[in-house]
């Protein structure tokens, strides 16, 4: 037992002479584990009632013989030409109210009977023959779910989950607030889904009724884990034991991961930065992964061993970052290391995305060395890291509802992004050296000292009263401007901000101020001053310690950050939009507190 | 008799219990009018055949009740969900040629048979069951009249419109230079809306035929006039006096206000200036409100007391500001001072929208205590102010036409734009202390020394006759590039540039240089030199006096700022595009002639 | 015999007493050549069987009268709209999947049987009439064709194309490289065009499968081919002898010229340069239009005296450089100067674009007193130049299917455009006073000793062995970054870059970076050191000579610019994306050697 290394392998789209000249490259480079299958539904059902796995048996069993293991992948990532042709209505429907016809990949409209019958039906059948396959480590279920379809069946589809969600109009339409421009719903089918033709203006930020929209941006997740069951059934039918998994994106808006939790065996996902001042960045998306099943550990699905092709600029990986990032991914809990892609493909829109090998098939490249290096190293290390846990007593929350709602709010400022806000807390914490969860809302928070929510947008499920948990046995609870606004419809607390809140926090916030990114607000605290931008909440402490004051405009010398004593602990909150060195300063004390200041935190 | 001061209230989106407190701050506050039932259709028509106002009637007999008096709305800014799904041709085609369904507000095709028959209705049993109620001052139609729509049934209202205006397809041909490009139409039904599928490239300013567009503009302004005249007409028929109004919204582009004139009772609008540099932008907003029906005062039917929602970026109104904002108003012609909103929405796209009244309900706000003492200071004001007319001696000319014409022609610059250029002139005028009212170009010009024609790229209805009045009387007449381009049918005049100004002005334009807004051309003028932008008319002298000239390229040396005497009076030619400081120049230089300068033009 | 000197002439749009005026003013400025007809297809078929050319017998009378010489359109640059209205098929789909309606010009469906006999008709007619009057000299079919349709004809008539190309679907899914994200085709009718409903994300430069993109844009050119096939055969039909041409638009994308060459009888184009720093780009694409037709001279079929009128700003020519720009487009092969427009048009889009005559209809404006200077010189000129050729010994290699390819590619540079490179070296040569042919891909090199392929990134038809024979027997290649890459069907070679060129240049590239368009490397050559920017491959020499090394990054001190040397002769490699000067530093070197250094190089 090792970590798995080695990625995802395509010889379908090369002749079979290639394939020994792949092997005896793996074999050099101390590949181990294939992805195999990712994009084969053409291939193994060619037409309607037509079957064909020669091809992949093929490539298994050549993998098998070389003593590889394998991630085979049902190839639901794209369904084929034959079918879009014979059911139009498999393709998706855009948010500008067009259906697509065949083309591109993730391309199935979630909601489809023949699209959900069919690809249980390949996935069933991919189980049926290859179940018990020793070389057969995990499956992966369709590919990078995402995107979202705003067809007849989808609304449809939609209207289901609403009945199932509210049961009655009365409480849909209170939850919606449709009193507000003469919305009021009268009927299940008068319910559209909100797109650029019915509620949206702008783009799928903007929209008329944020209850709408955020529901559906719940139901078209939950359409898509509807996909992902629907398969893993249908491999459950033929093989009960092997692990099933898809690959997640990281930072990915669209999805709520959180609520895949349960379904997944395992997360794996797929890390692509988008440039080598990344760390951070990966820090917190590794970090969320590993959070997604209560720190289990993941594999690390893709990850380009040079260059992208997808981005408008593409650049190099230089020298040792490859091997840099790979061993954060191990650190932060990876027990897999996998390459986006094995051999580079000739063709299409990954032609120039990096490859192991690349199209000269050579080992004498300076991207085949370092992948043979690393390899060398994984090789060396054995299993000690396998199964590792992280013991942390710093949580971060990470919210998808909060994401949602913050960012199709209108007002009061667009400029506002929950990562940049989530990023720059983790980026203390990270930086400070704590070990750290980045947990869902729902999760248990007794393990914790300290616990950091950044722009918790929305409160729901008893949150306040775990949150004020933490700090009543001692515990320091950190929160922003912009949290405690709204409840699980998205709308507003018929209460002072920050809503059920305010008790932990003492504090309570009458107004706010947005301004461009160019406008600048000092902040002082603890005799330093720091910049804050973008957001300015004009803090009223009820109790509270005022621990920064603005410098500038009107509300100078008011209260910008601020310290609640509750019970035995504290209560942070952050009013402004601190740059990055204020938000160090407030997380750094809170980490001084509790003694949990990393080893390198002053390096 | 007082200004009347309070704004939309909307407690049909909160249980009773909180309109007792609502009154009771209302009480607190001075409020004594409440715009009532702006979006109230889906409350009070719930389905096809079934009314319902017994909120209504509540809302209205509690404010009824506090003595408040009411605005009352038709409701019918936006259609029920019901209407949409029984009948989709009452939603909107947008410009790309895509149907919308429902959602959004203002969603209405204003040529529906089915929208303009159930609009009337509504706002006929409105009437019937209002009208006469002591505390109802106004009947408020629609909402912010706007946008467009390219449907079918506008295509044939469109095609009638222009059968009523051109009575034979020679005419129409003639008029829309068909000639060019093919473009001969045999028969009425092959007319199509200009749109993203027809006639525009790019966007809604960019056509290939000006007249088809510019008709398209006009008619559609028609149309949503016909869709206030239908409930117009439906209120007449209960409640022959109550003055009828719709709030309008200044500087607004897509709707020509002065054809709509005749058919208000008077004016009110809606003010949301982008941020708190806008006192000029808002000034010539006021004048131009209360030039529509010729110095009548109007109504400021809204105002935010603190922030807007739907901006990227929301600013706050610093302490003070929405005072002076309201003295503003007042000062230049408002009866009334209203606000959206009086108490915030917990829900939807406005709920972050600011409010007199919080989602806390609380009193002791700075914003609640700013509402309440400029409510004490109108009370203390009383009717001093009521009626009053300014006995202006200056006019500016503002013509939707011109405006049309000018930001929908290809070349000579897009980046000319016509509220720019007007903005320019009219800041100069209040700067410099004018009295100044902004009026049609239909308007009689006997009353004014001054009459100021910023880019009237249109001349029609004997206009340059009129203008030749003023200044043969001794008056003086001030126009600028791009002024007397074309006709009423946006062709071209077949003579000199400036057309039918030429022989007032004294001056001949054969070319014409746009550059970019980096690029500076220096004017001299009395000695003094001013830079110039965007675009430049070589101005050749055929009788006036070269009062500037440019100081750089080819043409350095010649004409920039010409005046001819004409009759008594004066004629000016401003031919660049002079920056602010010019315009003052050349503004002040005017008003001194006249004695005009008010008494803080040097402070 | 001389220079044809005239312009585009429409006075269809104009009354008759005007025509007078025209041709008086046309003989003052030495006019003898008018291009009539263009947009006049709903004047001489007003209906589906009904025909006039009433008018157009006029215009023609009147201009043959005063002895001028016409280049007669076919008029169906614009279909009328009655065949819109009886044949919605007519109309183009856009790329977003919309039908459009009657509007614009260059509307037509290529594929469209109604257009391909309507339009064919028309030509038909025109040739049966006006076949052997002494006045034509020349027949104009279409205009600036361009644009594309993606509607279901388009598509049918696409599938024809793959079926004409590939014979077998095995064939066409090894092109398009299918077995990637499960796209094999079963069935033609599978097929769907490449557009924002199928393939593409973004925009056209985006697409999932290039070799769809590719051959899509192959089909479109050829289908537009086909249109003017259509037509000249119409006209054949009854006119065997006079030259037949289109206007084509220089560097236009779109259209792959080289295709189209064979059909015409000689080129003309379109020069609507941005602006007055235009000349070096205005040489390469008179050069290119020159190389179609292997060195033939062209027409210079519009350029405007004054301003264009479709662009966001619209600078003025100054004076003296009209003249300027005619005589460059004579110098590089013209044999006729004409002009947009001989006289304004009063309406739509182009009113304010500029013309010959004015509005105003005067004589004595600088425009006029220029255009009527040059004809005074082109008539003193007379035969001198007519049917010159240029003996270069310079070969710039252009081809369409390498810009498609390298645009639509995905990886690695967006910010890397063809042009940008190709002008780069054609600017140098120009700067350098090399006479330079810019030819096809397809041309014989055997004349040429220096033979420049910038981003030459596929090779095709035996391109590599007759650039290595260039070098064989002495010459010189120069080619650069991103050439040899893709065999004709948008496949990487399975080989080292650059693929074929390998040989020939004696190196290899495993490696390439790509940064944002700030980031520089610079690149030292022969002691001097250059600024490269976008794109950076690590070239290791294979038996090239390292001319040029990069300065900063981990390949510092690498290859960036090589030489080898290869029979008698040389092939360079250019591996970074050098400024300007670094380009001509290279192109300079080999001139050099060739002893091809124009007498001006050193100004
Ligand atoms: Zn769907
Ligand atoms: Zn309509
Ligand atoms: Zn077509």
């Amino acid at each position: 037992m090792k970590i798995r290394y080695g990625g995802d392998y395509n010889p379908e789209q090369w002749p079979k002479e290639v394939w020994e000249e792949d092997h005896r490259l793996f074999d050099a480079a101390h590949i181990d584990t294939l992805t195999v299958g990712v994009f084969t539904w053409a291939l193994t059902q060619p037409g309607p009632d037509v079957y064909d796995f020669s091809t992949l048996d093929a490539i298994i069993e050549r993998a098998a013989a070389a003593g590889r293991r394998i991630c085979l992948a049902t190839g639901t990532g794209a369904h084929p030409a034959w079918l879009a042709k014979a059911h139009p209505e498999v393709t998706r429907t855009d948010f500008e109210g067009r259906r697509h016809r065949y083309g591109q990949r993730h391309n199935s409209c979630p909601s489809s009977p023949v699209f959900r019958r069919m690809s249980a039906g390949i996935a069933r059948r991919m189980a049926a023959r290859y179940a018990g396959h020793e070389a057969i480590v995990a499956w992966h279920v369709g590919n990078e779910y995402g995107g979202a379809c705003y067809c007849d069946l989808c609304a449809a589809a939609f209207r289901e989950w609403l009945r199932e969600r509210y049961s009655t109009l009365e409480a849909l339409n209170a939850a919606w607030y449709t009193r507000f421009w003469s919305h009021t719903f009268t009927d299940w089918d008068e319910i559209e889904p909100p797109s650029a033709l019915t509620e949206h203006w702008r783009g799928p930020d903007h929209t008329a009724f944020q209850g709408i929209t955020l529901d559906y941006l719940r139901f078209m997740s939950d359409a898509m884990l509807t996909n992902f069951r629907d398969e893993k059934a249908a491999i459950r039918s033929a093989d009960p034991v092997t692990p099933v998994t898809t690959n997640f994106m990281g930072l990915y808006r669209p999805i709520d991961y959180h609520r895949w939790a349960a379904d997944l065996d395992f997360v794996s996902w797929d890390n692509y930065p988008p440039d080598d001042r990344s760390a951070a960045r990966m820090a917190l998306a590794h970090d969320l992964m590993r959070g997604i099943k209560d720190g289990q550990p993941f594999w690390l699905m893709e990850q380009t061993p040079s260059v992208t092709a997808c981005r408008d600029v593409n650049p190099l990986k230089r020298p040792g970052v490859m091997r840099l990032w790979s061993w954060q991914a191990v650190a932060h809990g990876a027990d897999a290391v996998l390459f986006f892609q094995m051999r580079a493909g000739r063709g299409a829109s990954e032609k120039y995305h990096g490859a192991v090998i690349g199209h000269a098939g050579r080992a004498d490249t300076r991207v085949f060395r370092e992948v043979t290096a690393l390899g060398s190293e994984l090789h060396s290390l054995g299993p000690v890291t396998l199964g590792a846990r992280t013991p942390a007593r710093v949580a971060l929350l990470f919210d998808w509802d909060s994401w949602w709602a913050l960012e199709i709010s209108d007002g009061p400022s667009r400029l506002v992004r929950y990562l940049d806000v989530v990023t720059a807390y983790h980026r203390a914490l990270w930086q400070l050296g704590a070990d750290v969860d980045v947990i869902p809302v729902t999760a248990a928070l007794d393990r914790y000292d300290v616990v950091v929510a950044p722009a918790l947008h929305m409160i729901k499920d008893g949150l306040a009263d775990r949150l004020a948990g933490v700090a009543r046995r001692g515990g320091t609870v950190v929160t922003t401007f912009l949290s405690g606004r709204v409840d699980e419809d998205d709308n507003a607390f018929p209460a002072d901000v920050p809503g059920p809140l305010s008790p932990l926090l003492g504090i309570r916030v009458d107004e706010w101020d947005a301004r461009e990114a160019t406008y600048v607000n000092p902040v002082t605290m603890d005799g330093s001053t720091f910049e804050s931008r973008l957001l300015f909440e004009l803090v009223i402490a009820q109790g509270a310690e005022v621990v920064g004051t603005y410098g500038a405009d009107f509300y100078a010398g008011t209260a910008a950050v601020t310290r609640n004593t509750f019970g035995s602990g504290h209560a942070w909150y952050v009013g402004a939009g601190l740059a990055q060195d204020g938000v160090d300063h407030v997380v750094r004390t809170v980490l001084t507190r509790h003694g949990l200041l990393g080893p390198c935190a002053d390096l």
